[in-house]
């Protein structure tokens, strides 16, 4: 059997991590896998469940036997990874490709381009948009990527052949690939994903600290439970991500805030034709995406 | 047997009006159940599925038999009908008691004022905090209302005993009724309910008139679809309401963007303390609040 790679490395054996080596395992794409990171006991379990062959705790070694370095630390880590990874990667042909699963897209940039001084060209900035509730190696399931889209961020200094290598390893493991400039990425999540984290944190912070938040929380129900679910995600993680992605968050937050104020207005004014237009037109799209998403998870082999 | 009324009137035969003649015929509060309505369909299809015992187009002779009247057309509709149905209550012992269960009450309690005069002592409002994605009678559904809180506003004009009555009525169908005044009423649903509609109809709208709205859509995955399902609801209903309770939604939508700009100013000035004990304070509220609501449904017996 031939391989596209020989060694994977996989730097930080999480939900992601160890996902993605079960894919690419059941795929065929990588001969070995090999974990690498500061938790031992992330490491031996991941060898126990065969998510890994093996695993190192000593990163020259991880560097020197890769063929690709997949970072699946949070996003905040992946910055201070790479200021260890990137000293290590030498600009010979052959050299191991890196990237990565961050969350953001921008500040990792700019961090390795602070670090090495300009882009490195194998070093090609991804982002799966795959996620669970659950968290760690045990959690970790080689379909967790199918039908789902990752972004990559290809930057003009980059090896075409190592994004191409990128793109080959996410399609093995089952998902569409994007390509996005590293804005457009951090503008479509601010939108999608970092904006309605804030907005489903304010609403339940704001009701916490209402005068009658007795009587409000004994009378939520299903719909206020589902609405605010992604307020129960992890706060240390959404920070990181909320000052990570600053510039697009403030953005979105400037739209939404304009778009509240309007209607706002059209409430306070009973202006009932604006209210039906918004309401209709939001309605109208919230089904064409739903409709939409559920064919791309349909049309898909798994 | 012993029935707390003889014949119920269900006026507007839809998901809600059809649950709880079903409920209350399972649990035998009701001898008879009779619907009122414009709609021959939905009446004739009530009969043809045991809902309602038989049906009247005639609210004279709905409003003669009667020992209870249940209004369960739509929020706005409710202050309509009680015109035709106030002037047919007789301020006689035995007249029958009138309730609803439109989602906003002050606007129904000032209606009713202006039609009778004064508060009818017969006319106790309500609200139970039940639906489903689905509508109409074929939907209905005797366990709707169980593990199911019902709000009611009595107001000091009522009959003692009208209030009872209708208490009693929503107990045997399984509910747990609370007791608040309408303006209550109003801020706690402004809170829970239609403030997140609003956010959530801003939000797709605003990212539906965005210039990179296809990628935003392409890239949205079922964090995105969860957090505006309730974008999906029906856009004529979430006009009346927004409209009926203009007033506690308006401060409703003040609070909460209070907050919101005061979380983009902890963005912009980069304040991770005060993102992560905002969104740690919202994920311990939120947890909690899924706790006493799992506990709640749990605990009751159906």
């Amino acid at each position: 059997m031939t391989y596209a790679s020989d060694n994977l490395v996989i730097v930080g054996l999480g939900l992601i991590g160890g996902s993605l080596a079960r894919a690419l395992r059941a795929s065929g794409f990588s001969q070995r896998f090999i974990g690498y990171g500061y938790r031992e006991a992330s490491l031996l379990r991941g060898v126990e469940l065969g998510v890994i062959d093996e695993f190192t705790l000593d990163l020259d070694e991880a560097m020197e036997r890769a063929d690709i370095v997949v970072v699946c630390t949070p996003t905040l880590t992946t910055a201070q990874m790479l200021e260890k990874i990137l000293p290590l990667l030498r600009a010979r042909t052959g050299g191991p490709v890196v990237t990565d699963v961050a969350s953001v897209k921008g500040n990792v940039r700019n961090a390795a381009i602070e670090i090495a001084g300009v882009m490195p060209p194998q070093l090609v900035l991804g982002h799966p948009i795959a996620g669970s509730e659950r968290s760690g190696v045990n959690a970790s399931d080689g379909d967790l990527f199918v039908n789902h889209q990752v972004i990559l961020t290809p930057d003009v200094e980059n090896d075409p052949a190592a994004v191409e290598l990128v793109r080959a390893m996410w399609r093995s493991a089952g998902a569409d690939v994007v390509d996005m400039t590293v804005e457009e990425h951090d503008a479509v999540l601010a939108s999608t994903s970092h904006l309605p984290h804030v907005l489903a944190y304010t609403l339940v912070d704001a009701l916490a600290s209402a005068d009658n938040s007795e009587d409000i929380f004994r009378c939520a129900a299903g719909g206020f439970r589902d609405f605010t679910r992604i307020a129960s995600s992890d706060p240390a993680m959404w920070r990181d991500i909320a000052v990570a992605n600053k510039s697009a968050l403030l953005d979105s937050i400037d739209v939404f805030s304009d778009h509240l104020a309007r209607l706002r207005k059209a409430v306070q004014d009973e202006n009932t034709d604006e209210l039906f237009n918004t309401f209709e037109r939001a309605k109208q799209t919230r089904d064409e995406f739903t409709t939409l998403l559920a064919q791309r998870i349909q049309s898909k082999p798994s």
